[in-house]
């Protein structure tokens, strides 16, 4: 898996440069000054040297194919931004109310929550001029359709929508429909989208499209299986954040009904049909192979 | 007047319908179904009558040109439920804390602080796939720019740095240049894109495009200047809010600093030059002229 890393080392790296030069008050000041103060607080809750799956997503998937076309990390950087405001927001004492991520105070800690409010409204607004920019890909109607994919990613139908459901099931509790829903839509969505990005800047066909959408989906629910297996049997040392939350929290996932075994058994089974959506595009599909089998392996 | 205020209200209702329409479950249910909770805070927050400026702008500039493209009233739904997120969040506990809004209450009274700040992200996410969308202008490459237009009027540098200045400026008190700063990014910048994205779907040449600009830069301090006078001189009663908070406030304005009539005068002069960049357009800029001199003399 040394190859898998430093690939993965490698886009997370060019991201972060990207974003390190790109959330600058030189950058962001147009038509007028950026204030200090929110560029600061959108550095704090973007540059925090996180893994980068999603970019990582969008650089392999795009490399399924000969010629992908345009920026990879530019793509990569404006789902970053999304991904990240969405840790700001849901972090704010109204939402999931924490004081801490990655080991740093969150925006509202650091600064205020009015300012993560309106850092996180900027890395949002943001995101978007980066797809629609003409250094994202030389296609306008493609950079077209990477705005809509991300909106679907980030929207009511995704990543928001999920934000509320799970709100929702924090005073009405979660059944395991509701569950699955909630894991699909808060964290599958903008996978999905990241996959269907890169596949986009990749030049896939539609049928290719349709093929990976499934990968997409597929990635997601393996991310959200390891996550919920990794909540349930390691420590929070091991895990760097608070385990056991979603027996404590009340919440029926597989493991709560059906036991470890049986989620164990699902996520090999979603494993094995993600790694076959992939067998059409030979070696090419080996990072992303090794990523998706990763997401079902870490640790972390 | 009464041609402008037809006009007006036809916009208006034309922009309440599109709304109507497109804010549903239905409409936003992509990739997996929307929460109802979520609809109808996000239906509450942009469903409320409101004058729809920003559209009517949209459309009026547009029809400086003799052959306008695409959809405007599509474009100005955009520029619209990016408005009505900003007062969402705007009105928040942790922002200005307001109870009502056009005599109703807010979206998190209403609902509660979580949902409204969703319901703002979920209008300023889906606001970018109204302007990427085929249906908004047949030129994909206008359509970026459409995008970018939005961006910059409710970035950084436009909408959300205005708004981190004014926090900013009630901590650190304001004075007149601070103030001119934060009324030109918290107001001005998205009256500025209104009238740019109408120029852009009206096809302004390069030189069009910059006297519109500043036309659209000077409505913005026009409408910002009368909203101070009235602020000053009429009653909570007469206004439907409460009046005289900038000088509750301690915000050092023109009137505050230079007096009423001095602050009169700069209105009419700004009023001077904003009408004579529409000159070059002869009969068809009648409806815009009569817009920004209604900026001037509105009475509420």
């Amino acid at each position: 898996m040394s190859d898998l890393n430093a690939a993965m080392a490698e886009t997370a790296q060019k991201i972060e440069q990207f974003l390190e030069q790109f959330l600058t008050a030189q950058q962001l000041s147009a038509p007028l000054p950026a204030p200090e103060r929110l560029v600061e607080a959108i550095r704090h809750g973007a540059l925090n040297g996180g893994k980068r799956l999603r970019p990582v997503l969008v650089h392999f998937t795009a490399n399924l194919f000969e010629h992908p076309q345009g920026d990879l990390i530019q793509a990569g950087a404006a789902i970053e931004c999304v991904h990240c405001y969405s840790l700001v927001h849901d972090d704010l004492p109204d939402m999931d109310n924490d004081d801490l991520r990655r080991g740093k105070p969150t925006v509202h800690k650091a600064f205020d929550p009015a300012t993560a409010i309106l850092a996180g409204d900027a890395l949002l607004t943001h995101a978007f001029a980066l797809l629609a920019d003409e250094n994202c890909h030389p296609d306008p109607t493609l950079r077209n359709q990477l705005v809509i994919e991300l909106v679907y990613g980030a929207g009511v139908g995704g990543m928001a929508g999920g934000q509320m459901r799970d709100i929702e099931g924090e005073r009405k509790g979660y059944d395991p429909e509701t569950i699955s829903l909630i894991h699909a839509m808060k964290t599958g969505a903008l996978i999905r989208a990241s996959v269907r990005i890169g596949a986009l800047m990749g030049g896939a066909n539609p049928s290719e499209l349709t093929n990976l959408t499934s990968f997409g989906e597929a990635a997601g629910r393996i991310y959200q299986l390891a996550d919920d297996i990794l909540d349930a049997t390691q420590s929070s040392e091991q895990l760097g954040k608070t385990a056991g939350k979603d027996e404590a929290q009340g919440k029926s996932t597989l493991i709560a009904s059906h036991g470890l075994d049986h989620a164990n058994a699902v996520m090999r089974k979603e494993l094995q049909s993600a790694l076959s959506l992939l067998d059409a595009f030979g070696e090419r599909a080996t990072p992303l192979a090794q990523l998706v089998t990763h997401f079902a392996e870490r640790k972390n």
